[in-house]
């Protein structure tokens, strides 16, 4: 049992603080033979890196990562693959105001609760830069899934702003700062969140997964549900408040009826699913319908206004934040989505496998949207 | 790592089919010198018993439990503590022609895809019945949390009707048939689910979970934290598809103010908190706040009304389901919910006491609602 | 973790006391499709079954194993077994003045200052009986690693007569109460372990096991050795206080010349060792050679000499024990040797699998002795 | 699971191949507020160190380890400590003419069959370059143990050669090359090792390792036994074939009455035992008595003779083996030892306060030796 462990048999550990002098992870149990270098892995620390807009934080980091064990001649050796990113831009400096004080709907008092001692800088462990190792062997995982398998995320919500999701469009979502796929509502996002930043304020956001290509079979009853354990990755991201497996909570206002997914079968001989309320899992096993998943992430408690807190004396304080910070952490929850769902499935991919060594039912798949 | 176990230090391991000769657990880890007995175990399950009322499946089980091992003179000896149910009521019979169909939304199917075979009567390992050993764990658990812990749940929502939560009262809720603390929506409830029962049909519901007099520091930062462990235990029980903690999705509306929740002292030097939007919880770590979860249900998918479908054969079939079902699965989840939220915060009360020896933490407790 | 569970995907969970009524387990991760019923497992609980000769203890229990979950129709599903054998024989009478006293050599002080409370009756959990499921998941073990693989275990020293390895006849092992593989060691035997017994004394013991037909590339480095999880499996049998492999302790009077298994190829293309000094495994892994293990076992502790101790008042005692018990604990010792080396490379086999999905590896097996 | 992880609560990962860039480890769940700097880790690597006396290997290695990560203010800070050693002295050209060949008794050939992939250079991650990492986090642990426990080893046999332990004098090993005890033996292994080196030729050896100041209670029954779990931390270490708890293998050739520790209380109240033959473990607990391992170590396979052997290719090749080598890895074996000890006593330490909250136990505690 380990905190900072995640997966079973594809197991990832990360460590590191916001402001120590690097942060890393070590990715055990990946498969030998798969071709792995840096540059598989850059292109998705890109997208989740600061900087990268006027919406996201200022602080500026490089985010390069080095492989610094687990391969040869640019393949897996399936001994552990440790990851390493160096902190190059920490401004301790902003930090020295809030060493005492507890920031509202922040760790500070929950570490100093249990810990009794935090490194107040950055967030230290707290901060959303451990994410981005999550992010690194989310990168790994891909390569275990294969091509086949691709795992993409959108922020569907924006404060109180839905998408239509009539005008879905996955190239859409790479074209804005948002990674919104309703071009309509991709504007309207600037606006929004425009006005936040400049007022100091933050807003909310809500994240959806889709994992497609995904073999049947996946996951466990029980304890190892699929469905369980993409809840636990996403909830386990910084601010989630919620998480939802296909239709979710509207799920509790449909009957039986109409929450039903009919199958038939289509000319090949493979079983075809009218619609996806159910999400892609049935049981806690992947039916081989895409598994879609969406999780809430509340606005940052790192604001201008004064907010009413404590400190580590006991004494009223008022707490406003300055440092650089993320109008709405949402946006750089995307990348990070959507490599908790990679490493899930991963893990899963390779529990399947022990318990099922022949490829019997793989062969029986249905695989459609 | 084992599909059918729980928990890490408080851990649980559960077998059993609905139509074998009988259902069990393995609490393993539980501390020393815990007065235990039956009786402690019995009223949860008989919260959870099926036949109870109209609104639940008639089948009719004793559900009596037995502790097999682990307690010495009515106390637990840090030994496992094996727990048993006796099956007295399998009709098998009324299995016999779904078979080898895949009922839509079950998971039939999709033991199928993964195992290539399944026990089909009565679901097999994938009915709610394997719920009852959760329920009979949930009550060790709660031994071990102690007299100062309360964990409650309550339904809010029945298919679209949500309680007014100003009319909340727990004792409400102990006196109809639906776990309801809203006297006036479990009148609109009775009408409404008598309607979903007789025309063969049924419905989803909320279920909100509260946890009282938590000490503060349960959890840990990244891959332990609580609310990603009570995401995980909620969203694996049967039909659920969706999970919040405190704010929930709601929070993905609100701007930073607006979620806020302000700490002042109170006068016995103790932190007090204006709200609650985190649901007792901050960077994965408990503050001593309660600690709220709600989880959604699906409708159950075992209808009268014929749904197209597939068999093993690939061929295209009609399902309904006779047997005996809930009209509404969310009524059995609450206690159901309540023991996984229980199971979770023992097992991170040992977690916190192996990491933390000195109750220096505990004794700077704010414990508040 | 757990105290009471073996295993990682081939997972086995114990409970039970000595003179509770029952003992039992889980087997987690069991493949689906096995032909399993009862009487797979039977035979090798009855290898190991009290009373058997005059040489065992006289504690008369019919160990019959039932099957309460996981397989349907003669057939495992995936899902977890459940096995229960039923305690009929517990004269719990002889336990009584031994309630407040510590037993020389046993766990009763260890277990009170662990736990401040023991079940003192046939020692409660530390009891050899617990043994039993041991040698039932190891029966359900064999299945995963199919016909191919034999696991035998010998006695190959009793006190301090070793038998001579030139003797070694797996036959002979079968046809005395020893399972001694040597004819004439076995006739000696019998005579010093009549007199031990009569005299009321116990005689310590060495168990090699050896397991044909291995796959190669089973185990892992670093901390998933094959050697290390054996020398675990053995070490964690009631009395053993040491564990070799090949060589064993022998290994360190040698010199690298001495050691070496040298390789060639034979007709077939496949390698060929010409010693076996590591015994079966290198770096962790199997090489596809036998892979042996040797166990030393105390004589047990349980002997009419009355020994000095303590109780629990911190009163100064004579200790002797009455009660039923074997002279030579070594004995019954074998078939759970054998099981415990199944358990592990059944579980090792299942975690191959899941890394190295495709049969490259297991194609260029060389498997000889 | 993971297979470069090692212990439950106090959880050590290790990664890093003989030539890569560097080799680290992350030790998750060290308790926080604890005094830790690289000076407190640095000795015990020294200790460990290659090119320390002729009878190592020559590598140069400055091995100065870094902490990245988990301390604050030279404290620990409960997340999790990432340590770092660079390689500085790879000569990969030494590695060239092995790269298609198996060497002998080492794991090469194991890794081929496994992974069909490896580093050949320097053994790659078999390389016992990885237990750097384990004397490393072994320095963490200790700190989790206290200044009341100590974890000493020394070379009790070289060759066939056993130390006279009434010579025992702990001082004598740190004043030889050997960590041998005894000053006697130290001269004549001089001798022994210097010829065996000169003719390219290797020496096993046997280390004991000796913990004292432990509190009783640590361990668990069944599968958590603290001997258990020493037996895996020791076969695990590099080229071991053999351990023993206590009286080891020769407990076998004893009777009952031989082997019983007796036990007598001293005029503190405090138990005394007569003798330490159980090596301070009672049914997988410690007793409080000194906790007392061996371990066998083979000769390295790396000598100057040329064996017989194969190639990657089929081929019958010879080999013989250049490099820089220790002709007596047993050597340097020592603070391995040690460490993988301090490991398991720290995991074991933090496991047993999990189940047992109040210190009732340890106040009874008897220490001695």
């Amino acid at each position: 049992m380990s905190h900072n462990s995640f997966g079973h048999l594809f197991r990832v550990t990360t460590w590191g603080e916001s402001h120590g002098p690097a942060i890393g992870c070590v990715v055990d149990g990946c498969p030998p033979r798969l071709a792995l270098t840096e540059a598989d892995i850059q292109p998705f620390l890109d997208r989740r890196r600061p900087g990268q807009s006027k919406f996201v934080t200022q602080r500026q980091e490089a985010d390069e990562v080095r492989i610094l064990s687990g391969t040869f001649e640019g393949l897996t050796t399936g001994t552990p693959i440790a990851l390493l990113i160096d902190n190059t831009d920490q401004r301790s400096k902003d930090y020295g105001e809030i060493k005492d004080r507890y920031r509202p709907g922040h760790a500070d008092l929950a570490y100093d609760l249990k810990y009794g001692i935090r490194d107040y800088r950055g967030g230290g462990r707290s901060s959303a830069r451990e994410t981005a190792m999550r992010v690194a062997a989310g990168a790994v995982a891909r390569k275990v899934l294969g091509p086949e398998v691709t795992v993409r995320g959108a922020l569907v919500q924006m404060g109180p702003d839905r998408i239509d999701r009539a005008a879905w469009d996955w190239a859409a979502s790479e074209e804005n700062a948002f990674f919104c796929p309703d071009r309509d509502a991709a504007i309207r996002w600037e606006a929004m969140l425009t006005e936040a930043r400049k007022s100091g304020s933050s807003l909310g956001a809500v994240i959806e997964v889709v994992a497609e290509g995904i073999p049947p079979g996946l996951g466990a009853p029980i304890y190892g549900k699929l469905d369980a354990e993409i809840a636990a990755a996403l909830m386990g991201i910084n601010a989630v408040k919620g998480v939802e497996i296909g239709e979710g909570f509207a799920a509790a206002a449909l009957t039986g009826e109409g929450n039903a997914d009919e199958m038939r079968m289509d000319p090949d001989g493979r079983v075809i699913f009218g619609d996806n309320h159910a999400g892609g899992i049935l049981g806690g096993i992947s039916t081989g319908q895409s598994v879609v998943a969406r999780f809430a992430v509340k606005p940052t408690s790192s604001i201008l206004t004064p907010r009413r807190s404590v400190d580590r004396f006991g004494q009223e304080v008022e707490v406003l934040t300055k440092g650089r910070h993320d109008p709405c952490v949402g946006i750089r929850a995307v990348p990070v989505g959507e490599a908790m769902v990679a490493l899930v499935l991963a893990d899963h991919l390779l529990r399947h496998r022990a318990q099922n060594p022949d490829a019997a039912a793989e062969a029986r798949l249905p695989r459609n949207r």
